[in-house]
């Protein structure tokens, strides 16, 4: 049993996440703060591994009383730039055995679906990208996209492949979508859906589609679940769940 | 068994169209008829239903024989303009017991397709659409993806139905893809793909899709199979498959 | 205004569709009955339409008072056998003016995918229906895939066509799916879904698929709606709101 | 500029691999070679690399032939078993510079996807296979829909996976599909569609979906051709094309 405490107990994430923790037979929930809780909870409660959602200006001083304290952490905390990466790599340093992970995504499918598309970009002529997304969605494309469209772009410029195939002469504007480093990517905005992405690839005669649909914001849970199980044997500062995924 | 001719019956399509009537076990292929044969053959060999998938400027002269002669026509041969249209039903005027059957798409799934999305747009909040084709085609979006979203849009006016919701304020240019009389519309073009069609419909918590997926260009002969069993129960101009399929 | 009330109106149904009439600008909630309440309460409102959701126990004396007020009635509560609607036919035949709509599923969306499988069936070599659900569902195939199958069935059978077609000489037991009225039908049972349901139909060349996804116990609002908005203008008894679609 | 040659040149596969070669800016077709054809054309013509798809009755002493010759070849003739695999290694271990692919599937796609279904499978609580084909064929599931599902559930049993969860206690035979050790194969046969596989995994909230679609035998080309440029730089025996992939 791994004993887990959670900040930011009393958010919305923060309680699907205890929720999550109770549910798991191999995991005990031993401490939970929220804004006006004392942080030494942790240490009292013997606390292994912290999960912190919690907001960018307070998660700094937080993250360094864990490493601190020799407590792991999973951070899905927002807001982390090279600057604050470097200072949690500098209180790392003098706590070698502490290990932890910080990441902005912890919905396994998207990773997966992220890293798979990357991975088969260079076998295929053409890619494209549609994301689909509930209505009141600001931004088009998704931020998912962007970075989905950036890692096929670099796969195939690595591979010395060209732009997929394209003979439109005759095109009503916009119809062929937004150019996002040389890959199409369409954004589809309808109500009924939550956040839903397919990477369209295509050689001759066939085609290989990667799908993620994702209907619940309780979709981060397993990811986060994994990182709490693997952090303690992973050192020094991880970012993203890539690397937990041992693909 | 109908006693059926084909016009054009060398060409591509022709013979596809001769190869079908063959496996038919209701329909008698009689008559063949090219560039050099005299169309009288269709007279000689007693053919009920002639099947004409010929071109815009030799299709008006064989019509006008056919209806002269009482043979009932399924024409897929292009360039049908309203001035055209009123010379047939010119024609038919004195011949009222023939039928003449001038469709543009002979694709049975495109058409319910089209006919499907049209009648569920108007219980739907929001409504896309995405058209996939291979990356030769130079017209973007397809036009059938054009008559789709026309049809879309008539339907929603009629029933008071304003713009599908989108709060997107921070698009990169052509993401949220080509605005079609209102209809958002997104063509992808893929290696492998031949001609797809996707209509999403959507409403609170759920949503309803209507896919066409057309892989071979003999997509047509059910449709034409079905012209020429019905036509003769028809006289006069029949334009577009649709009412036959009594929907 | 349509002056709106609601029968079961403290359940969670009851109180999804509080929330949708409130939400909407042209019906008024002027009144919410539960256990407990005097039902005359409806009455005293004017209330022209009641929405009931409550249990197969209590919905007869309901609806019997509703009818004698002459209050028209939509009605998801399920029980609904033949000798029920016998009943209710009786109690209007005295109140000519009222209407009353009785309907097994609200989904539109699932509605029309019925109804377009069915009238597709016809045109096609083969039809086959996937549904998929989360992996809590006791029955497979669901109640309202067995319902598209035997729609299917029926209008093939009326169309004079013979069953798809199946080459099959060595199949793994169950692979081929479940056999509903000569229809294959499969289910899937997956984490991280709700309720779809794609039918597929396919001839020479092309395909037409037909799927619905419904990710949210809301997806009845939209069609008790139309229902409370349509039902003053349909005396007598309506049952499934496939009428009410106009199609 | 690769030196090419084709065994099997004639038939029908074998000249769809000649075109793909000549269409290839960095290969050169050299020679074609089919039954009654003098296989030492391979070496009179400098040959560097032979593609084999031939039949198992004449695949042994060609391979043998072109092995001794220090010709590299790539090879889709099927049949080849431990036996047959431990005799070309035995031949390659006196040429130890050359090298021999020997692949039942060529299709990227269809590789990638199994690859990556089972790179995923530890991580979803839930996972199924449905596989979509023409009605003309005779075996459900396909070879390739039983490789897949072995491949997930060696991976899964590997990471402790248990089966997946599956409330079904009311089942019509055969709805929930075929169990290939431990996971449930559907399979679908439509006329219009030609082989289509799709893997599906599920946990709380999210889905990801792996799609393969092939509408063309030449499917393949790709591959043989990612092989030809390949095999090579890779001597000895290498089977299936997964290697090469570098993943």
């Amino acid at each position: 049993m791994i004993r887990v405490g959670v900040l930011g107990a009393k958010g919305k994430v923060g309680r699907a996440i205890c929720e999550a923790v109770e549910a798991a037979p191999d995991l005990e929930l031993v401490a939970q703060v929220d804004a006006g809780d004392r942080i030494e909870t942790f240490v009292d409660s013997r606390t292994e591994v912290v999960v912190d959602f919690t907001s960018p200006a307070v998660v700094m001083p937080n993250l360094e009383f864990l490493v601190a304290n020799g407590i792991h952490a999973v951070v899905g905390t927002t807001g982390f730039d090279e600057e604050r990466l470097a200072t949690v790599r500098g209180w790392l340093q003098s706590k070698p055995e502490v290990g932890v992970l910080i990441a902005p995504n912890f919905a396994i499918g998207a990773v997966l679906s992220m890293r798979f598309a990357a991975q088969a970009a260079r076998f295929f002529d053409s890619v494209e990208v549609i994301e689909l997304h509930h209505p009141n969605k600001v931004d088009a494309p998704s931020g998912t996209a962007y970075r989905t469209a950036a890692l096929i772009a670099e796969a195939r410029a690595a591979a010395g492949r060209g732009p997929s195939p394209d003979a439109t002469t005759d095109e009503l504007d916009g119809a062929r979508g937004a150019d996002v480093d040389g890959v199409r990517v369409h954004s589809v905005r309808l109500a009924g859906l939550v956040a839903h992405q397919e990477v369209l690839l295509g050689t001759q005669g066939e085609t290989l589609t990667i799908r993620h649909d994702s209907i619940d914001r309780n979709s981060f849970a397993p990811g986060v679940l994994l990182g709490v199980r693997e952090i303690g044997a992973r050192p020094g500062l991880t970012v993203g769940i890539d690397p937990l995924l041992d693909l």
